[in-house]
């Protein structure tokens, strides 16, 4: 059954395999009239692409987004925008070695339950590739919302051990890192963590953090469509995550009503939450 | 909002403009293992392919299928299958005529009205090209649906005032008249009318009739998913198209139930509709 | 699988039977603020119910609706609208007879192929009540359209051999005769046609005919999501109908381009179409 | 927009307010021939029925189970079944203290910003009466995949401070405390923290634990409708619920790869995994 396509008004269809001839994706519903270039897509495909550091795979990708359709001098049009990011480095592994093994953490077995074939070179449909089409498409989707006054921001919290402390934080530092760490002691822990895991041939887990501002309440539709629910489908369909947490997250299961509930004030005649125990959801 | 979209399971998408780079679709829902090469493809588009006959647009275009994902070592993997087709010929045109009118029997004005701007070259996404994503995913439907036992044929009944008479009918011929009429007579008699409505620069009406066989009962679901509904809509999206009709269609309304209504009978202990007034469905 | 949701924006689901405990609809998606009362929606079954001349079924049915949630002190609150309509004289007919035989232009066959389970009841899901549940949310839609400045009439334009007459036609009359026929000497052909048809236990086709004003351009969504489109899935989802046409519809197939399309002028400096071949869309 | 409807091919769509008329659920898609009463439903709902313990809220509700459609002779028909579930005790509460307040932790404030109109009475749909309609749904799906050979099981993990220990974990204990906590020792200490939490008028956070026995391989569809994602948008969009984990969940982040994945071996020829830190999934 089709599950390549998330959202109803602004829909994302994504497509493409590790080691096919690319990775892209069809944007629909965004509305017309946004200024929109290649340039745009790229600067955020230019901030996942592998090959950049020691601590991603070396492969070694531009991974260039090609805007097919869409876009109609420099401003979209209200149809479909198709994006085709190719495949350049994908002749050169030889995967021969993982045809005919599983890999644990990895959807190889799935597939192969599921399907009865397998694009078995580098995962196919199931590598850390498939998120181009989802950073493609977050791109314009980004653009289209600083139209609107909401900016989002993503970051490592945590990689394995090395946790960014709050009271270091400084978000212009944030990419003198290859983690994308707004912390610079902490960024320096996870390159010394990350290159000892990497000498014994092992990886590890981390916590992205992400914040919106400037949404108006209201955003997303009861009930099954809440907006912490939609949020929690997206994230969690990405690959190698595990767990999801809004606000508090799991520490609200330790914490009593009177410690956790946001409770209201007014500022400017506007209610406003004194807390933000809820992630403001 | 999002509407090039169609289908649950099957589930197509399709993107592209007249003038754009390229046209096509992504394939969500197709079962794995179904053998799927380009030519399975590009033997459905070289029969909706332009300028091959007096009677089309004459712009040049191979328009050629390129499956860029879904499928690996000749068979569908169950992943999305993405088809682009690039436009070679779009350069050629001078639409800077039609930049500032609202062809009659086109859709300039909507999409000026709903988006306040529009690709303008040759009709942008609502050009007759926008059929081609449908046609690449069409072919795939259709090998799959062959697998199952199921043919579906398409052909012109009627052009202007050609119309094939069933007595005469010849599926054999159909391919060698330029409106895949299955009468040679009509054909014959459309291309002469197609000539004198092409000398006073006029085009005419027709009526393609589609017949599915092999289709077990019982596909579609009740109420706003029955059969004829899906198909109504699907048939009617397409650009031109101003009427649907099953079985008698319209005919109908001048009937009388007794007429109209099939009544059943059992062929070695299957039920089985004496009459078909109601087109199977 | 589901079928019985229709829309995304305003969605409706049905659900209910013919001879079931009732009938019912949740409309999700209805904007909040709407003055909706039980009246409202009684309004549009009153004219649809049933046992009301010697032309429908001589079942009596109130068809009284309930609104069971989504309205808050006379208003709609944004959140679903449950419509429960209870069957009370689904106990009074003996289905025995029809229990073991195919009906003739019923699903009674196809609902035993798709399910190996039948309600043979009065047609069960596909019996002509199901229409009761779109009826009652057609009555919110309507409301809420009224308030946008949208109309919608559907009126029978021929009912068998009795055809409305343009030059005679006056809605004034419209719901003077059981057929809402709007033209008073066809509505008396069209009553003898019937009582004729009834006399030797036969039935008669007929047209609908379905006018909006007062709707903006650009409603729908190119290419699958098409406002015609949309319109012939909703329509031909409907028990009996085997046709749908826009404007001219089928009689399109005849005429050439230069008679059938809409060219276009300006009123007061705004773009207008000369002629409606199109229907408007 | 739409946003209380679920699921594709079992597809379910709730409805109904916490003082309004009663609660229910339109369960679409369910395959014919599941045999089916009010008692299967029952059950469930006594399960999740106000006013058993000092635990819950005191409102006295029945909640009687009343199926309106999709069942015939005691099986399913493959059609829409509708389930109600009047409210009784609606009247008895005095709410009007609340209009004019937004409740900490509650969601008054983001209704009235996203509607401009709110049933404050009890929470209006935001109440957690709410979830009524997904136990009925459950009810039937839980007994659907019982036929098919997979078991849900879900149980009160922690309450408060109290968590169950996995060595004193039995599952034959579980219904004999109103916490459902499978470990009669936590639930006792369970029981204590409540008893001075709602002492002070305040309230506890807990974690609910969920398996899933018999499942195969292979469900959910890659990308955005992974299993993992299709769970954690149902979860997260439950009242109260800010936080889904997978298998380790939020632990993974401190793990290293090759404490986490879990390798495969064989069992008897079938491919197993040698440890569950992903959850199975």
């Amino acid at each position: 059954m089709a599950g390549s396509t998330f959202g109803e008004i602004f829909r994302i269809t994504t497509w493409g395999e590790s080691h096919g001839k690319g990775i892209g994706v069809v944007v629909d519903g965004c509305p017309a009239g946004l200024p929109l270039t290649e340039k745009d897509i790229q600067a955020f495909l230019d901030r996942r692409k592998p090959g950049q550091s020691l601590f991603t795979t070396q492969r070694r990708e531009d991974d260039t987004a090609q805007i097919w359709s869409g876009v109609f001098e420099g401003k979209t049009t209200g149809c479909p925008i198709s994006i085709l990011i190719p495949n350049t480095d994908q002749r050169s592994r030889d995967y021969g070695a993982i045809m005919d093994i599983y890999r644990p953490g990895h959807a190889d077995y799935t597939y192969d339950a599921k399907y009865g074939i397998r694009d078995y070179r580098g995962g196919g449909r199931s590598s850390g590739r498939e998120t181009i089409g989802r950073v493609a498409a977050g791109a314009i989707a980004s653009k289209l919302l600083k139209e609107l006054g909401v900016t989002v921001r993503a970051y490592a919290q945590a990689i394995g051990p090395a946790k960014a402390d709050p009271s270091r934080i400084d978000f212009s530092t944030m990419y003198d890192n290859p983690f994308y760490m707004p912390d610079p002691v902490a960024a320096q822990e996870a390159a010394e963590a990350a290159k000892a895991a990497i000498g014994s041939k092992d990886s590890m887990g981390g916590v992205v953090r992400c914040t919106v501002d400037g949404l108006p309440a209201g955003i997303g539709d009861p009930c099954f469509d809440k907006l912490d629910g939609l949020l929690a489908k997206a994230v969690m369909s990405i690959g190698a995550v595990k767990a999801v947490e809004i606000g508090d997250g799991i520490r609200v299961s330790e914490t009593r009503g009177s410690q956790n509930n946001d409770s209201y004030t007014t500022v400017d005649g506007v209610p406003v939450k004194k807390t933000n125990h809820g992630g403001g959801i």
